[in-house]
């Protein structure tokens, strides 16, 4: 593992599986007594947010703090860096402080990286979604449910299944950071989306575009709706709510195309009757409430591989434990 | 005791008085040298609050913290709550990622019961005010003051004493879940109001209903003054402030017409000069200052016995305590 | 000790160095392996901000979090307390709550003075700046800093060290702590400002004044650049951006006329260009960042004096601790 994690795409297809791999340990601390882990102990997690995202951002806090890690929450709007503190100062400012690891949310894409190579921050850097560009953790939550459900898990990687991603690709850096990493996880991925919506130079990505989900859906071994930016609806390049949802949401008939084992993926939150019916988003085939529960688990997983941490991890003897000691 | 904690309606007198008993207990952890019990560690109680209410959501807080949990402040203005997530998916967010209690502050009367019996949490949800529905854990803290003052505590409830309680009942969730609890409790309550701000129906409440502050002063055991909201002394149902500060106000010389034992309770933050003047608001008799430390450990008590705990309670050898070993 | 720290002013010689000792102990926690003390366990300390100041904020809360303490914060915007809820209330409220540490911050000079005094409070004051008055952990943090790069450090003052603080001493409360403090520990301070920024009354502080920067840099053992508020420039008494930096500024010409051994300081976030240059910022006589980090070894020094601890310092057989053991 490198100190940072910036970017799906810097990732190795073992870094990956090891990342996966912790984050079933992790996920096995939820059935313990004691939900709660000493490894990290006596550090301290900054999340420092530009843009206000509480999902995400109590997803880190609670992942620190089942680490018994100290979570400082930083929202950088009305703080001194709106009235002009570069980013700069304010990253001295957080590794002065001892911040072991920063937690970033940046409305600029390249923010987290500035910050990982600047030398500014001695403590690692996790990229929460900056811009268009990435939000790393969101693609592995969704590869570590992918993997749950289509795999017989542990050590594996995601040969030869077809993902399929639906929506408004040129905006999302969800998009950008699956198509990275399940294409490292040797996945096949397709891209659906209103051609307008489809980013310039996307032929040189490893991933198909489609523009017709209907027959891309019989083949999906998972189908990733994207959420609609309602506020984006006016745009010129967007359809009208109603043709979107008909050329690309998905309802009942058209998940009932899909083959019987195929899973459903949101990121949340849901807009119902958009880009997902209320039918299928409840179905027992959507796994968006799911891929919530797993990104406690790959942040806890990300946060104690990046941070070394005191103490063991959860146990030693399984095999995964023994690759994590091996890879320290 | 129930999971959840919605309405003062829904418990029954052993209900209450095993939550007072409880607090009695918790009370005295402010005693030792580390205020503290690790009876909820490795729990993670979320404020989901829906309004402001820094004085509620803080005393939830140090409770919380004081048991050993972790707590996440959730606050969803400005979330994507505000941008139209549905409560649902706040809901199966927090389920998701592991909240064992929901504390919840809403503007809609009903939204905690909805997201009790939805099936959605499967963690406890406790009422932290909704709408003008009901405040719980105030009407127990307030019981728990008064039983403190008016009985010899532990194991009481308050049978015979005669509770007066004045101001805005229409609008007021406080006066509300009082009159459930206060009655389920054994006590005598009479509401004092302008008639404009008495409820429709209230007729059918196990209550008095009474115009004339001074005629019940002299033999109430505890009056409990509520706050007035100036933003609604416009409105055409009530008095202008002169004249409700005369005729629903408590000041010295009504309050020496009291019992010599009587104590005037207010929930906070009081408007000096409106509903009670600074001379009875800073007397000895006034227990406001009271029923905030007690807040504190009626929260304890409420998240204790909803979440159970993974250590023993505070003593294992009181009377209380083994009642509360049986009921568990 | 006192109970409260409100003012520089108020700190003898002897308390003022027995906290930069205690802070040097507090320092070393950081390169421990678990880098928390277990002192303040079950303490609560309350961060009460009426103004924003997130650098300040998570000071105190990384100080407090890393002595084990839990840490609520209140942010006392849009909360009852702006709905006229009197600075009275508010204090009851959270001693009510078991408060053990309230660190205030206020745009009222005097307000953390008030809170102290008023006897609403049973546990500590921490002045975290009042208006144009105080900030006496930013002084503290300042001559930890300076007796770390000009002395040999435990144990000594800061006597015959000549310092000169730079910019806005009419309205800064750092300046204003700074000359009490530094005095108090036998330094000479000299103040340069443009006329109109020195408060009326300077001539009875124990302090020169000098409108020529240049003439003063030269026998100066630190400098210590005060951040301009832009926002004040267009006030009748202020400079012109320009003349300013010309006049007041710091550039890399008039550090390189410094002594060899003199630092350049500035409490943050820096202005480049206006106070200060980037050349001077970046360059390693400048102590900004080192200040940050000391500011979070001060403030846990602050509290673990103030609030006594359960626990023994950090060690106890060290000459400081064993002064600090003598002086509880």
């Amino acid at each position: 593992m490198k100190r940072h994690l910036i970017s799906a795409a810097d990732l190795t297809r073992d870094d990956a599986v090891l990342i996966l791999d912790t984050a079933e340990e992790m996920a096995r601390v939820a059935d313990r007594p004691i939900k709660k882990l000493p490894t990290l102990r006596g550090r301290t997690v900054v999340n420092l947010f530009f843009e206000d995202s509480t999902r995400t951002r109590i997803s880190f806090e609670a992942a620190a703090k089942r680490l018994s890690a100290d979570v400082i929450n930083f929202s950088a709007k009305g703080s001194s860096v709106s009235k002009g503190e570069s980013l700069k100062d304010t990253a001295l400012t957080l590794e002065a402080m001892g911040a072991d690891a920063v937690v970033i949310r940046h409305g600029d894409s390249g923010a987290p990286h500035r910050l990982a190579t600047s030398g500014w921050i001695g403590g690692s850097v996790v990229n929460a979604g900056d811009g268009t560009h990435e939000h790393p953790t969101q693609a592995l939550l969704d590869a570590f449910t992918m993997r749950r459900h289509l795999t017989d898990g542990a050590g594996q990687d995601l040969s030869g299944r077809h993902i399929t991603i639906v929506g408004d690709i040129l905006h999302s850096r969800v998009a950008r950071s699956n198509v990275h990493l399940l294409t490292t996880l040797g996945a096949e991925v397709t891209l659906v989306a209103p051609p307008t919506l489809v980013p310039v130079g996307v032929e040189r990505w490893p991933c198909e575009v489609s523009y017709d989900l209907d027959a891309v859906l019989t083949k999906s071994d998972a189908v990733m709706m994207l959420r609609v930016q309602r506020e984006r609806m006016n745009a010129a390049f967007f359809p009208t709510e109603r043709e979107y949802a008909r050329r690309y949401g998905l309802d009942g008939d058209r998940m009932s195309r899909m083959p019987d084992h195929a899973i459903v993926m949101h990121p949340g939150p849901m807009n119902r009757g958009m880009e997902i019916t209320a039918e299928v988003a409840d179905s027992p085939r959507c796994t968006a409430v799911e891929q919530v529960a797993n990104g406690v688990s790959i942040r806890m997983a990300v946060l104690y591989l990046l941070l070394g941490g005191n103490e063991p991890a959860v146990t030693t003897t399984t095999p995964q434990a023994a690759r994590f000691e091996e890879s320290k």
